[in-house]
């Protein structure tokens, strides 16, 4: 529909990314999900093609092209369910937190291990029982001497076991205030002290690696402070704007990509003589998932436009996020109904895309998060 | 949000609009509800303004302007309420098929009168038993020499009392073919044969005027014959898009002023000494009804840019009219709810909308055509 | 469905209601709904017949019938749109508290004209401002002698201009405590000081007359306090079950009554030479509609026979009311979309019927309220 | 609530096998659900505890207990989340069959193993692409001398890898009229010619068997038809109240558990310092759920004592079925939300709950299928 200000460029990379998942990605998906993992090699494969981080400069290892570039990847791994290559977190959320706030020497050090897939990054602020709740953290990080010694346990980590490197959400234990005492730390995978819990066995997403990490006494350098000490909260809220961004981005191509395959089912499938599409309440059905997923289409590309030329559009992403990860939870148990037992069957798309899609309405900020924050907006 | 390509022209305009229905309609709101009809004064009033009819070009003695100019008629329109004056249906559904379809002489003869609001137009299309089914038309119009006889019933004609001219579809009974035998007519007021039935006593919207229309031997010139003699049905779908994009419109504008409405309530409203707007369940109902709003405006905005830029985008119009009027439905009963009992008392607007909105999911095509249509263009 | 326990004697006096309701009633629907009142001789006439108050004993002029007597009354008055006759009011919720907490005297002197349709009664606890909610009540009722004496305005009061005698609840200015000093009061009709105020324009049940009430310097003798000082608050609450039983039973009896409109016009109504119940969407539509009203009838004739048993069923009674009206308010939106714009006629019942329903959330409780008990009852 | 019919032995039975569940059951459902399949084993210990059809009389080897036995039974299999034992299918769907329709030869042959646990049974009616549209069966029966020769693929089979006998639906090629030809027929384990196909890989009830079963050219002695032969959809019609009557009560009894879950975890866990049971947005979640699941309960109860009186209540049941399922998945859905993450794990009881009551809606007869009979019985 035009709103994406796209070229030809950015058309023919697409096809390009989709040419590369359809080859090197959708044949191991399966094998992936039985092994509730995806290997490092399939990363650094990712980085080679290009399809990490392509908005990093070429400073730093990166090709420096423009977001609409992420916008392409992050909908083209949604067409084909994610695969549990946690891309669009690695390279859209976790690595700009480097990039934006690092020193120069960070970004030397780290950006082009991101950019080839040689390091796969994960942000750990969720701990047991605070939800996404900076205010409640518990994880400390204390300073001793040119060190730093973090102590805390975080769960609910995407790439959790793969990870190389952790942006890691502490507080200062020294100072009283909720928010001005959180930092944020890197942490190396390797660092004494720094150990892997459980691998989280969840209902969906289940070649995406989440775990608990634990950070017992591990000391890391001074230097590894990212960012201005007690701008740990300050900086997480900056980056949500991006981050719902993405989720809503994902949510979108995801919904596109399940009404495509629910509309082949209704066309091709034969019963008592006519197609399923003939049924109205099948057909009215359709028309109305089109109808939400043409709305949040519309209204996601606006925002990605705005989003790019740099305008504060915190509450109306809050929305897209929001609507679109309801959106795609009612839409896929509807598919589940049009397609009937064999929409359950784990051998095609749906029933996994049902339980991936379960999550969206919880991570990167719950619904109701995203409606306390849109009330907010109102002055209610 | 800007998606709407409006010049400070359009801005001035806006302003002058929503000044002068403040100081020359919205006085009279209750009295023109209590008289169930708007004195045709008013319409004169209003095509003095220049407002009605914007886009009619300057040799026809209209001003000729762009298609924003009528948007912004129809959203200072509904932000009042409409007060009866169903402008929108006259100067962007009726008057079009005269400014499309019309000879020069018709042009010439009817245009400036419509312009000026001396000749108040309504479309009869509708007849009892026979919903919005051109198929189904019974009403006949026969050749008779130089003439044309009209026979026929029409029902819930907008403007039935205070119209000055129909644009009628009627079939030529010699042709068998449900569709090829529909052309459409001017019949003027005052035509012998041509009638008025009962003044329908509906549930909303009291001040617009909805009538039967009787045609017994109604006797017209064949120069009256508008467009192409057995085109009647295509000339109807050619303009339904624009039909159903003025709904959408009017409902997308409606229901932003009833969330400022609802959000000043609960802001002001102190319960247990706390504003309304502190109980989560109003704050998240709000923030629900924000994003629903918000979605339908940057989709409907950019529908609007398509539609000027003179593209197809039917399917797209439908989704637009049937979801905002579903939304406003259901938002006007959701706003009651957090008025209480002040909601239902017809001293406030609240009321008024939640029956003046009622109807918006059945004319222009009732939301069961909408799904079907979306449901033709996506193969099903 | 046979759960409620109904004798021959019970349907014999459900058709004697019927056909007097039929007689006596419905012809003065429409101009009842015109006046905006019902003329008290319609009270008088009611109680003639013997169907007001049916569970007051013969010792103060009642038939001293069992509950499910007035279940019957309030069906069959629910079947006919109410026609503005507030006898359930009256009957169910005013005339008990009474009967429950009245002394002798006051039972002498009240009740039989209660019975008999010449003393029309009315409960006044709702303020400007302040909702149902008991605890911030600001009329006062101060002590001054052998009397007291009233101040403060009460609103939204159901036969506000028809009642001769008000139950009215109001603090004692001395007494701190929110609940404490809230003790019930009957005021007379004529009562220096006591006076009507506007008579409230609402958008539904128009016929039912609803109006503010004034008391300045309202002299009542202490004999006219009812109950016992203080327990204002216990008493509305040990009557708030069969109050909102009552409105349940109103609703369901409402939605049962729709339904059936809505089945008959769909099998009537010929669309393209087929009746409209033929249309999948229309067809399950009216079965998902039915299977609400089955589920919410069933629910409730349980309840019925357990409060007539004498059992706390508080919690299930609030599910009952928030459940039968939110399903009432969406089934008549539903049932106006199947029919049209014939549905928005007030020449019909639907209208009506949709306009009557949607102060059902709304009043004896708003369903935030219901909920707010139900959790409650939860633990929550 | 005292609908349901209970003595003092029907609750002394429950407490029998809520124990059994919990000692001999429950330990293994984790090792059932990664297996994908129960041992046999566990059959045969539920029949010898007595929990296998235990309204089948003493003659054939059950304890001739009452309907509401059966009930128990299957409340308390659903509150532990079935674990894989389709008892409820076998108990009081597959084998009424034989016990209404067999011949005493039949009934005395197997009905002894189907109580014992040493017949596990399966109705084999869906086929592929057909649905549950017996009108379209493609597999046939057709008679040689003293022997039936069976051919076709049935599909969707619950029990299908652990069943010894099936009953099975297959027509005769002989008779062209669609219902006509069906009859029923008892295929025994290791028949030759009847082999099984794929165990399919569901979504949800991994412990629970279901595969397709080939039939090629597998011949069966004429003893073998049950019921008269040509009526076998008329037994499938007959039977079909109890099918999905059963399914309602699952649906309901494992509503009520998930229930208790959400408001155990709403209470416990702390957010922001209290508990999350606090927030409005949970509270009234919950109370709306606690609404429905009381409604379906109640009016389950109901029709459950009908169904033991003898009464025809398909409709009635085809709503029960219908609106539980419903209830139930939209319930789980908002549970999650709930949990937020912790839902999601498969380490918690929700996520299987989520994933199991997806079928719900689908077996048993799909949500349409039970509008299309209610619409039916109501002469749309």
């Amino acid at each position: 529909m035009g709103i994406l200000k796209l070229t030809e460029d950015h058309e023919r990379f697409r096809l390009q990314v989709r040419e590369y998942l359809a080859r090197e990605v959708v044949p191991h998906t399966m094998e992936w999900e039985e092994a509730h993992i995806v290997p490092k090699e399939a990363w650094r494969k990712l980085g080679e093609a290009g399809y990490l981080c392509p908005c990093i400069a070429k400073e730093y290892g990166g090709p420096g092209l423009d977001f609409r570039y992420t916008v392409i990847i992050t909908e083209e791994m949604a067409a084909i369910g994610q695969a549990g290559l946690a891309a669009m977190l690695h390279s859209d959320v976790v690595v700009p937190y480097i990039n934006t706030y690092g020193t120069e020497e960070q970004k030397k050090k780290y950006l082009p291990g991101c950019v080839s897939g040689e390091i796969i990054t994960a942000v750990a602020m969720t701990e047991p029982g605070a939800g996404s709740d900076v205010g409640g953290l518990e994880a400390t990080a204390e300073e001793d001497g040119d060190e730093i010694v973090i102590n805390g346990v975080k769960t609910f980590i995407s790439n959790g076991i793969n990870c190389d490197l952790v942006v890691l959400a502490a507080r200062n234990p020294e100072i009283a205030d909720k928010h001005a005492g959180v930092s944020l730390y890197l942490v190396e995978d390797g660092t004494p002290g720094f150990t892997r819990g459980k691998h989280l066995d969840k209902m969906g997403m289940h070649s995406q690696d989440t775990a608990e990490l634990f950070f017992s006494n591990c000391r890391i350098p001074k230097e590894n402070i990212l960012g201005q000490k007690g701008h740990g909260f300050l900086m997480l809220m900056e980056k949500l704007q991006q981050e719902r961004l993405m989720s809503a981005i994902a949510n979108v191509a995801g919904a596109e990509n399940a009404l495509k395959w629910a509309v082949a089912y209704a066309k091709e499938t034969m019963v008592d003589g006519k197609p399923l599409s003939k049924s109205q309440a099948v057909k009215f059905k359709l028309a109305e998932i089109a109808t939400e997923v043409s709305m949040n289409r519309v209204f996601l590309d606006h925002l990605i436009e705005e989003h790019i030329a740099g305008k504060d559009v915190t509450a109306l992403t809050m929305m897209s996020k929001f609507a679109s990860s309801e959106m795609m939870n009612t839409q896929l148990a509807d598919i589940i109904d049009i397609f009937g037992e064999y929409g359950l069957l784990e051998s095609g798309p749906i029933a996994k895309g049902f339980r991936d899609s379960r999550i969206t309405t919880i991570f990167a900020g719950t619904t109701e998060i995203m409606k306390t924050i849109i009330a907010k907006s109102m002055g209610l």
